[in-house]
């Protein structure tokens, strides 16, 4: 293995053209960096790459074997820690090839045939988003798995409900809760159809244009899981960004749901609403303010949207392309890779923060007052034949002597989806069946 | 009927409260305007709403039967451009429930029970949704068609391939059509996916909290298409904008691509390139330069991506909310309604311009030149045994007197995807079972 | 003057060439009434170029006289609503060009020497959008001045002070307002330097490439009351959606700014905070719930920041192009005019809404609690001597017995900047520098 | 000094409250490494804030002393990388304090004396900011200046000029760069007023509503010499964010106008094209195709635009909050220092590169062709008084044995700003002007 100090040569230099080290820092970027997040992918395709290989005589079994082993052997190093790309190479790609040829001599020299570092970038990160998508998913249901509980068992536990941050019906903790829970049910699903969507091989594709090689990519196709091949391979360049829009717009439901509820419960523990609490380590203090206990993680899971939202602008300012590979593409790796390492991280933290949440039904009764019946006695005025658009003009004023508590206008909240029949099951075979159904 | 000057009086006005002409200016905004749109779902809906009504005994058989024919008779008059929605009326809601009320008196005032604007305008803008999507989805279809017709016929037809915009490898016009025939059939996948994923009843939801009415949602979902319900009554709220951000997101895939699409076009048609020709129609001159015709369509295509990004960037701009209506929310109408009108408008003229592309196959060929066949060279030094790297190296400058033409190398391109081999019935294959999926 | 039904014909015309309505719809758009707006400035520019045509003799006095006085005829029909743009012409350009022909023949054949309608639409553009940001910036010194007179009035009105929507130190209504009057004062002055900078006349660079007569470029620059010339000829279209971009900038800080105060009267006007009250002409009532009065054009405001970030994405995703003129830029002008539309509409309510803000003091007292003493506590110990960090722990817990009034925190607060020592007077001072400065 | 392995205190820590180190990580995020390039301007501001106490009688003359030495002393342990920020420390602000107690005991205990960390976070971004704004408009100059002098030098080197990438009149190479000039120009000048606007001091405001002591607010204005006080202390929280946007709306300007720029150079290096070439260390290899030399810096300059434009977006997401400090905000500092990373880098490879390109005069005259010539034609018939619109159709064909050179065509064209009347001295003394200024 080359020592520190060695810097691997690129593999299109050609003797006698100069090379400036200021440019090329600019050219490569961080790619070193991000590339350790593909490393593993690239690893595992170009293990499928090389038996492709294989199977059309491009490499004796003997050859396939030494590749497979060699590969094999970098990826445990790299589990492990003992294998870091560093600033020695271009980026991965070149990382492996050099690692072969060291360790494999002319053997290693095959492994690029009949393929490009644009087919190793798209099939690694194909194979990594199918991975975060899956996770994203999981987290998903997670979180409204919690919240499916905690709606089950707090349905009439009373609760002002607001529109437009002004007190309007009785609602209940329960149905707090199922909104959530259907919430990120559809956010899981999101991730499970944009992951199916994204779910096609790439790879064997070259630089866009196919080789002159009977590349066997249906064995690639199979052998890393996808469920489909990307036919094209002009398709294959022009779906570089495609994807990786759709994972981030994924990704922003799920944020975009956080950043609801995150408002919610930064508005719940204020001084003003007193709704709940939280475990002192979601909480930090004040340099200055020695009174002060700030709910800054709530804040935080609140601000995460904005990252993915940033990635997704700056990846789609690169796309304004004619079609074909340009090496603007190369920077839709950085927004990708951080967005979900900051999304996935922050969504990762939420089933735990709302198991731990804590209510204060005293502060939630109190906030409920006799206007929020309004609606109820409307309805009920119109039940008994009053033309609603009538029993509105009736309903704003309560009768003398009426007495209404929250508890009985939970019970009578009769319509589907409301406290007295929240058909919670039917959102539970929703979170089953798409469990059930597998990666 | 209200004559022009008469001002419809607001649902929820009530006496003594001054109301400011500048102020209500500002808050109706375009809302009678873009309820044009949506009027005809809303009336759609609303007959639902009336009949599930009538199943839980709110109204009388007669009650639903007169309801139904007037609503049915606005929607004739709506389609006839009899009725329009105007400054009369705060919006598309209250307006419909004047005229029930000027037409059927106390029946009329009784369509409002147990349902709220909100539910009004959740459940119209979903089932516009649904009928935007599926509209995206079959302009994709029939862009991925044409493109797929012309692949299968033109895939020998040589023509440069570029990475950076430079010449790489020779590529043919059907590989060239079958990239982005596979990239609108994904497109239209995607509407497909997007569309199951919205395809969920709110109505019944009321103001996000239910009534104490035990209203028949399972029937007005199965009245209005839905292929399910959505449950909870807080969750429809918290819908807002997430559905219609996915929509978006749908939309722009098919528009980025038709960006990348148009800037071939761009190029293609300039007298650097001189790939190919437009029919006239599709041109303009200046008001200035004598001597030009420009390919003002192909541009304006090309821009329209913009239109659905800043509808995007509006919505999302909105989301920063606790949960709960907010009347922030309306302002997520115009932008929606804006980028489907245009997106859809642009998607439209394709197909034909599509069909109408004439090639000129002499510029094409003439761009091929002979280092575009370094890659062929080397990948057949490979398959001779020489290690790919090593090939590389060689393959950079021709044996002497090589002779090689376009044709000979697409003959050669083997590769699953590519011009020998490109597999088209696979994509057509996937097309026909979208089709036949149906709605 | 042509009938509705005549079209007019288009200025590039040629024989024989097939004209599609279709496409022409999707080409011309809404620029017809985009232009509208725009027509004003164009028959002002028109003005100055006639005029600067006379001066290099490619008109005669007569000539110059007879196209004036027709522009100016054209001004006043438009003013008062007799000549509206409609889809008989392309655009508000030829529009222009044609009623000059039709009303002087040969002489209004001879407006458009030397110019193109890139030349027009230019610097129509640059003409709106300097009386655009002049008028932003009078907006938002308005609302400085309505706030700054507050802060003057309301100094020593106790009110919570909050960081992370906890309650963190005493602060005023003063101090509020005066927080709001700085910021209003900086949007006004960001409006005023991106005037400044955008004040340059790109009049006279014809298509981008200028043309063989010697306009007198100087001689329109001061006519039309610019401060510069813009003087490349091709830079002039390179700053087609520059200027744009930077105007929606400044907007955008003043509606971010609406943004956040809108917020904090959203809670202020919520029974859980109570600290305020708006009159009923700025809140609305709901279909459904006979109980509510909602604070909607709070709201309103409050999403204004919306349709500005909107068209600036939209504009952004334009730009992504080569040098010279593309059609692609035609799309920057709907976005433009909306976001101004909307948004000076918006700021425009502002200063009359915070006039009628009526504060609840009681509230505002009652939210005060005694924690809140803790950091003017600790700085007192800190002035005896106590190490600040020793003595942050120490002040977290009141000494025994100890009273502390708002009142007296306020008095105390000296830091430069803070209730006992606002300094008004240095915002004062420089917001009527600004506007002692005219436009 | 504490070792590697001891974690420091946290600032706000109490006895008895468990810290999650998950959670702390998430909250901590990349702060620490963030705060390295804020760390110089913090410790800055922290020399200004001692003396500033020393003023008003906090320290004495002694304590002043003993911690700016140890803070310079820190300063230079920073700049010679002897003092690295890292993960012992929640953020740089605590690692201050906390050295300085190392060292000072006592006396370091009082550096936070009336301030907050907000404080410090606030005014050592404003002083970054004020530096890199600085750098941008320098970098803009440069850039200026470069494409002024080429201007100068090459303003009769006949190049074709395009609209619509259509071939539309002749121009030069002279007048391509005079546009690129008069561009960067404007884009150092926005940069210097968005530097004007956002030069004010906040520090002092503490959390944004002052303290109970004197603060010398205007001697630490001067002293780290900014040009004027941030006045309101609760406007100084209202402004995070604002200015950010705003360096970033400057930043953007010179981002656009170089993806603009680099758009030009990747057709002009294009084979098609052919119009220039650049020094080999500007480009790349492919590692699959022998044949290629890829101008990879320029596909890169031309996305760095994305970089901004997420950053943009990022930050603009956080600003819907009510006000006061949340804390949503930190997340503002990450795009920010990425945004201006990034993008200086790339306008620092900018000089060098333009300086080094060299035209290919042969291809660019051979891709004027007689078409070109009409406008001249129209406008010397216009001239010679033939009404334009009627000058316009006689002159799309040329007069039988017409001879035009693309020379003389430039040699004639006389409006201010085209090639034969650059007016380049009005370019130049902008730019010297702007320079005199100083910073």
């Amino acid at each position: 293995m080359q020592t520190e100090d060695t810097k691997a040569p690129l593999l299109w230099q050609k003797q006698g053209v100069e090379v400036d080290p200021e440019i090329q820092r600019f050219l490569a970027g961080e790619d070193v960096v991000l590339d350790r997040e593909l490393l593993p992918w690239d690893l595992m395709a170009s293990r499928a790459h090389a038996e492709g290989l294989g199977r059309i005589g491009l490499l004796t079994e003997a050859e396939v074997a030494a590749l497979c082993a060699e590969l094999d052997r970098v990826a445990e190093e790299v589990a492990q820690g003992r294998f870091v790309l560093d600033a020695r190479f271009e980026d991965g790609h070149s990382a492996i090839e050099a690692r072969l040829i060291e360790a494999l001599g002319d053997t290693g020299r095959k492994i690029h045939t009949g393929r490009s570092r644009n087919d190793q970038v798209l099939v690694a990160t194909r194979l990594w988003l199918r991975d975060r998508l899956q996770r994203l998913q999981a987290l998903c249901a997670a979180i409204a798995r919690v919240a499916l509980r905690r709606a089950g068992s707090e349905m009439q536990l009373p609760m002002p409900g607001y529109t437009h941050l002004q007190r309007a019906m009785v609602s209940s903790a329960g149905m707090w809760w199922a909104g959530w829970a259907e919430a990120f049910l559809d956010d899981a699903e999101l991730a499970r159809a944009s992951r199916a969507w994204a779910d096609a091989n790439p790879l064997g594709s070259a630089s866009g244009f196919g080789v002159n090689l009977p590349l066997d990519r249906d064995y690639t196709t199979t052998a890393l899981g996808f469920s489909r091949l990307q036919v094209s391979a002009t398709y294959a360049q022009l779906s570089r960004g495609k994807f990786e829009l759709q994972a981030l717009a994924a990704l922003a439901q799920a944020l975009l749901d956080l950043r609801r509820l995150a408002w919610d419960l930064s508005l719940f523990l204020s001084a003003e609403y007193g709704f709940c609490r939280l475990p002192a380590r979601y909480t930090t203090g004040s340099s200055l303010m020695p009174n002060k206990r700030n709910p800054d993680l709530v804040e935080l899971l609140r601000a995460s949207y904005g990252v993915v939202a940033g990635a997704h602008s700056e990846i789609e300012a690169l796309l304004a392309l004619p079609s074909g590979y340009h090496r603007d593409l190369q920077f839709s790796k950085a927004p990708l890779l951080r967005a979900f390492g900051h999304g996935l991280a922050a969504l990762a933290l939420v089933p735990a923060l709302l198991e731990s949440l804590e209510w204060l039904p005293e502060a939630m009764r109190a906030a409920i007052d006799p206007g929020m019946y309004a609606t109820d006695r409307a309805m009920e005025l119109a039940r008994s034949g009053v033309p609603f658009r009538q029993a509105y003009q009736l309903a704003a004023t309560p009768a003398p002597g009426e007495q209404r508590s929250p508890e009985a206008s939970l019970a009578d909240r009769c319509s589907p989806g409301a406290a007295a029949r929240p058909l919670l099951d039917r959102l539970e075979a929703r979170l089953d069946g798409m469990e059930g159904q597998g990666p």
